[in-house]
């Protein structure tokens, strides 16, 4: 992995955010060559699920034809929303502070255990003593008889390192005990007992303020998912195109959460791009389509490059659902910061029901038994009240009148990018020009995926060969393929520089273009090299990165 | 104008933020078909300054050759950039408050009029009293008797209507008069005088909170522009990849505004996009860019559809200019929702000099004479300080190591999309299929920014028509064509669909389809019919369309 961030910061896939000030944790920039590789994951996306989705007549495995199509929804949305979503309650960590170090933790991320033993007095270990017990607690990962614990637990009883015999590990590793415990835990980075509150809820949503007057009737959220804008929009798609059910409505964008603890590169950040579909179908097909969509979306990832041994289709079991679903699989990826047999989620497909589309007509929605019923709040009255708007469709084949179900296939655009990324990192040996080995760093990308499509070189730097290379490569431009053109060096080290970076295709402009109007095209994979006319290169490679 | 909002609206092109929860002031969702013509808006423009902008061997009217690379920074940066960049302290509007009415004002929006008379006095006006002087406001635009105005002051006169001949309008119309004289001054929502507290600086920036401490330290900020995401990474830029200067750096992504009053439609949004290219020269060569860059991001426009004889490039004025500007000019488009004569502005290309990148080396900048210094704060010691970072560039062909000049040319996506709208919605009268003349709308956009390319029609719905009509679609759509099949409605009908939505190509599989395999391609704005073999037409739609 650490070869994989040095890479893309030495050439200029991702940076940090701000890295002159020391960079900003979550927060991750992409530099030329990561926003071309991002553009890539993106627009693939966009034509496999939007533009080309239905180029064959009816899509294999699914239950009828549909149409897809796409929206922009802004960041900022009306605060309701997110009342009526749930998030404004239930998109929390618990959260405890600390009074002495004034310190803020993440319940789930403070570990400890209890121990047990008798306090020095007057410098003596009292004889027959009672002893006490005290929960110390670490934030790093603790195992067996972990030495920090060990260090704080002497230094609470006053005793001295060869005393430490006298500790009683009275519990397994564990998270913290219960609140009416508290008196006996010494927070992380205190020294006296009793010093952590009672744990809150802390909203994962970055909030702001509307307007000039800065009350609180003026707060907003910045979307913690795009999901929200297809849904208070299915009405306006539905009146406005002529689309009937089933069918999705898909967005690319940005949302952003307050993680406590960002981590593991571009993976867990506070600001990353979603990829989602909102596919809106009759309740009694859902299920038959949230198989499809969770098939069909696991395909994309092995179709655009990733080993299917790395990657898992998980279903969700019955406690991991959310309350309203009938059913979500992750697809995840063995990126290599994990360890071994654990996986990372790229995308969740989740059955969502007809609850969304519910809460926006009618208010907040719990569970009650199978039912949905719109929450009360402490006066008895709907604790969030929705829109009041009929979001119900009419079938006007059927005559039927229903609010539709949904399947979400939700993909993060930072995380494909990363694995696309990681999955394409290779190391190997290749001969050079004169037959030695050399080692090669090479990213295997698919060549829809590659940020550069093709390089083009002039083997010297005379004879006409860099003016003839430079036509060649202004022609792909023409086409609108990215390519690069470089005649620094020897023509083994250009090769691998553009395996480097992922480049596909580097074509030679040698002797023989000069007399034969021929160039050589060389595979980054497969090293081989084939000759073809100047005139047909173009139509060659796009057919090839399409 | 309303127009042109009500076919946004009626086919899915903008909709408001939230619609169903009443909306959200500012900000705008793109529907199905905005959504793709605001993709095609950004396309045209990353491929125009980026993938394809050398296509030409030396780009007509550039001192030199160049290369230009993406990147995509964060929305939220580090607080700091925005302390050096000066929007911290400078990025504001004037606010003033009502005591009275508890509400707030954009200073330069409150306009009034000094009025003289004399009051009422038990019933009756005095003879020969001094007359006394109030300044009574308004948010209204005002003119020369305002009926507002003249009703406001009757009231604080104690006057009957029939009195009104007794007020004397002292002043012409204005804005508010000086902090002292606010004595005098009745607030647009107030009944007494001097309820407006002192002026007070109101920043534009969205303000969050990063972590879960929540403490002033924490404070973020939404970018208001994207451009400081490349002066950070200048270095970073310039580091790992092959860039020698001049070179320019470019972005799309989303920039926020606290905007007091958002207005025009999608024109003045709080949430909006922008396309920005900075672009690092030498300072000598400095004012030749400027006028490069502002003359080509002229022509982006015209080349894209936008009539002459409505775009204006207008040169700032010395007063206009930012304190390290030497020269900025506007490109300004005649929206339909501005007066005659008045234009809104689309982009800025402005010169920064060494601004910048030398605040981001040392600190927060002020002008002293013709010198850039570093500002100090109150205690001497320079005011925010930038990074410590050296971002000078060394020329390893003179040996020269300078600050380089910037021009940045900063577009406005959303803007440029309603300008492309605007300037696209025409009305006509064209003959039926019976020859009648019909009522027409149509969006005469550019082929390269109309969200649907082809709509493939077949004649009759039967004799296999669309089976072959379904087969071309898909032909579209596999070489990633955005394609319409439409079998539904008279044929004259299904062209004035396509004709609203502005999709350039028409193509109906009719009788001869079926024995000689040829089709008939209708152009939107001329009208003609040309006759095509089937396996000739996605060629030739997609060289129109590119």
């Amino acid at each position: 992995m650490d070869k994989i961030v040095a890479l893309a910061k030495r050439r200029g896939l991702m940076f940090q955010s701000s890295e002159i000030y020391g960079g900003l944790n979550g927060f991750w920039d992409y530099g030329p060559l990561g926003v071309e590789l991002k553009r890539n994951v993106r627009q693939a996306w966009w034509d496999d699920m939007i533009t080309r989705h239905d180029e064959l007549s009816i899509p294999a495995g699914a239950p009828s034809t549909f149409d897809m199509v796409g929206v922009e929804t802004s960041i900022i949305m009306h605060p309701q929303v997110w009342k009526v979503s749930g998030h404004f309650d239930l998109f929390c960590d618990k959260m405890v502070d600390c009074k002495e170090s004034r310190k803020r933790y993440r319940l789930d991320h403070v570990k400890g255990r209890w121990i047990e033993s008798v306090k020095r007095v007057q410098g003596e270990i009292p004889e027959g003593a009672a002893p006490e017990r005290v929960f110390i607690t670490t934030m790093a990962e603790i195992d067996e008889r972990n030495d920090d614990i060990e260090k704080k637990a002497l230094q609470y009883f006053g005793l001295r390192s060869k005393d430490a015999g006298k500790l009683k590990f009275v519990s397994e590793i564990e998270s913290l005990p219960p609140v009416e415990q508290f008196v006996d835990v010494i927070a992380p980075d205190a020294r006296s007992k009793a010093t952590l509150t009672t744990p809150r809820d802390f909203n994962l949503m970055f909030k702001t303020t509307l307007g000039a007057l800065g009350t609180e009737d003026d707060a907003a959220f910045l979307r913690p998912e795009t999901a929200q804008g297809m849904f208070v929009n299915f009405k306006n798609v539905c009146d406005s195109s002529r689309v009937k059910i089933p069918f999705g409505i898909a967005q690319i964008g940005k949302s952003f959460r307050n993680e406590i603890t960002p981590r593991n590169f571009t993976f867990r950040s506070r600001e990353f791009e979603q990829m989602e579909v909102e596919f809106f179908c009759h309740p009694q097909d859902s299920l038959a389509w949230y198989t499809y969509w969770r098939d069909r979306r696991y395909k994309w990832y092995t179709d655009l490059g990733i080993s299917s041994d790395k990657l898992i289709l998980r279903e969700h079991t019955h406690e991991e659902l959310a309350h309203y679903s009938v059913g979500t699989a992750d697809v995840e990826y063995a990126f290599p910061f994990l360890p071994a047999g654990e996986y990372g989620e790229l995308e969740g497909v989740a059955h969502r029901g007809d609850f969304d589309l519910r809460s926006h007509s009618q208010g907040k929605l719990r569970k009650e038994g199978n039912e949905l019923v719109v929450e009360a709040g402490a006066d008895g009255k709907p604790k969030y009240l929705g829109s009041g708007k009929d979001l119900s469709y009419f079938d006007d084949q059927s005559r039927e009148r229903y609010l539709p179900h949904v399947i979400e296939p939700a993909a993060g655009c930072d995380r494909a990018t990363l694995a696309f990324l990681c999955e394409a990192y290779h190391e190997d040996k290749q001969p050079d020009e004169k037959g030695e080995m050399q080692e090669r760093v090479v990213l295997k990308l698919h060549p829809r995926l590659a940020p550069v499509k093709v390089a083009i070189f002039p083997l010297i730097k005379k004879d006409g060969m860099p003016e003839k290379a430079a036509e060649i490569y202004r022609e792909f431009k023409r086409a609108g393929i990215t390519a690069a053109y470089d005649q620094q060096a020897a023509i083994g080290r250009r090769y691998r520089r553009m395996d480097e970076i992922g480049t596909p295709y580097c074509i030679t402009v040698d002797g023989d273009t000069m007399s034969a109007d021929t160039v050589t095209i060389r595979n980054r994979d497969t090293l081989e090299q084939i000759r073809l006319p100047v005139k047909e290169v173009v139509d060659h490679i796009a057919k090839l990165v399409r």
